[in-house]
């Protein structure tokens, strides 16, 4: 699956690694883009995320890698950076123009191979490989994603990779990309388990268990992380992409449940074009729209690997299943159940 | 209607002013409890939440004040200080023992009367009637609180008081006390609006329809706000203490839609009495739980008032209207539709 970024100015390329179930996701920003982020998750791994604050004196960045590998893959960034430089992207200082580059991190390493990590070489060729047309699912940063991992990776369902575009009536146009590795549960638009921790063939509802452990269960403090970039052409200076940031994480707690966890390194980038009239308002609520959608089409357009199985395997076995049914009721000669 | 605080130490008192539409909800935490506060929207009226930071040095607080009447509202918080203070409840001064309050506002002004405010004395009442069986609804600080004001006060809905309580397997007690006051509308547990902006007879959608909206609406940047306080005897320090306030927000963002606006000054308390063996993991899960299920609560249990109908209005007019179809239709010989 692929969706359209939707949005003029913004390119965005995938490093997949399928062997070792790692990856890296790099999105270009066009000259002139503002940026903010909001971190709402106990366990974050970022880097030139400061430069992002409100206080801080730059408003522009040039590009945000998304990446698998843990702390380590923050290095990976390197390569993003030198792609910018050769092409000639950056912020103008008196002695050579700088690409500013923002990155963020998930621990991929329970898929996989546990020493497998993004280079700078990935970044690279994922900044090479930037398009407008987007792939979803088991790819990039999302390749070693997965969510639904209460109890401590047994259980646990595919993440991925999810692009969703909200439009106001004011033609603003929102688009969020998503890697979704969360530790809870992905819900879909009805508050129902779409892909979570299972145990005896059925989801277990990760607040649900949680809460009825006589105390919480231990493990590292980094497994899981889902990164967000809100993408957008609205006219907003860097305070009020900030607001967007915050305003974007409510789409997190809509979409996965638990979420913002000490165990989760949750984040939301927020970049803009500003050549749109709009307003922090509506693209506040448009970002956590669009990013409940995004995590949701994360786990839908993601495939199995590892042994870990995704939505669609799950569908399919549910199919088989149903077949056989009706095949041996059709043979019993009753309508099938 | 009412609820049990179904925890040790605290106690909670009302004052409603049933004819000016506004009142105040008092807080009494035992000695010792500590305390933090997130603050979310884009329009908050606080008092002494600085003092609840983490790099303030004092970890205790005595009361909570949440209150109508907008900022001037805050005023009334000088009550609750004094009824500590005639109770020697307060912070151990080499030369008195002072106690500290917080307060927070929402503004009920659009409905009853605009000049109608809750007073030092209004608070010194409520915090002389705690106790642990709480009402719910509209009364004290909900006496005025509406929810659904996407179109400038028209077609909105009454809000109120909600208070929940979940209980981890650890035996954690975690409840939440709410005033929903705010500009979206209120999502049962499927995700269906229960209360919010109606137009024609029925519910427009907040989220939808201002994402249709050429523009967002303009209004004053102060009319809507959802308070939670979150009372808990697990022991956490006043750093958890803040990881639960901000977890606590997650369960706004699943019962109110759009929240965290820049029109709502939302506002997360978190209070521990520290007395039972607990972490921040659970408690904060279970603090969005509880607070999402007492924000549902708020408006199952208001009033109608001011010509601000209620959920349980509308549930009677569904059924006054079924009956009559009913009647009319055994009339026509024919089975009820």
């Amino acid at each position: 699956m692929a969706a359209d970024l939707s949005i003029e100015g913004f390119l965005v390329g995938h490093h997949s690694d399928p062997e070792g179930l790692t990856g890296c996701t790099a999105i270009l920003a066009p000259a002139g883009a503002v940026a903010s982020v909001d971190i709402r998750g106990g366990a974050p791994g970022t880097l030139e995320t400061a430069l992002l604050s409100p206080y801080a004196s730059v408003t522009e960045l040039h590009g945000i890698l998304l990446t698998g590998g843990s702390a380590p893959g923050l290095a990976a960034a390197a390569g993003l950076t030198r792609w910018l430089q050769e092409h000639g992207r950056g912020y103008q200082t008196p002695f050579a123009r700088i690409p500013l580059v923002s990155a963020a991190v998930i621990y991929d390493l329970g898929l996989g191979s546990p020493t497998a990590c993004p280079s700078a070489a990935d970044a690279y060729g994922a900044a090479a490989a930037a398009g407008t047309r987007v792939e979803e699912g088991s790819v990039g940063a999302g390749t070693g994603a997965t969510v639904g991992k209460l109890f401590n990776f047994q259980g646990m369902m595919k993440g991925g990779v999810g692009v969703a575009s909200v439009m106001t009536g004011g033609g603003v146009t929102v688009t969020a990309l998503v890697v979704c590795n969360a530790l809870g549960d992905v819900l879909d638009e009805q508050g129902g388990i779409l892909a979570g921790a299972r145990r005896d063939g059925g989801f277990v509802g990760c607040t649900k268990a949680l809460l009825e452990m006589p105390s919480a269960p231990v493990f590292g403090a980094i497994e899981s992380t889902t990164l967000a970039v809100v993408m957008t052409d609205a006219a907003l200076d860097k305070l009020q992409c900030g607001v967007v940031s915050r305003m974007a994480h409510d789409g997190f707690a809509r979409a996965i449940d638990p979420v913002h966890t000490p165990r989760d390194g949750d984040c939301v980038f927020t970049l803009t074009t500003g050549t749109v009239p709009g307003n922090v308002f509506q693209v506040g609520v448009a970002a956590a729209e669009a990013v409940a959608a995004a995590i949701r089409r994360a786990v839908r357009t993601a495939e199995g690997a590892g042994g870990v199985p995704s939505v669609s395997d799950l569908a399919a076995v549910r199919e088989a299943q149903a077949s056989s049914e009706e095949g041996a009721a059709t043979a019993n000669g009753t309508v099938g159940l």
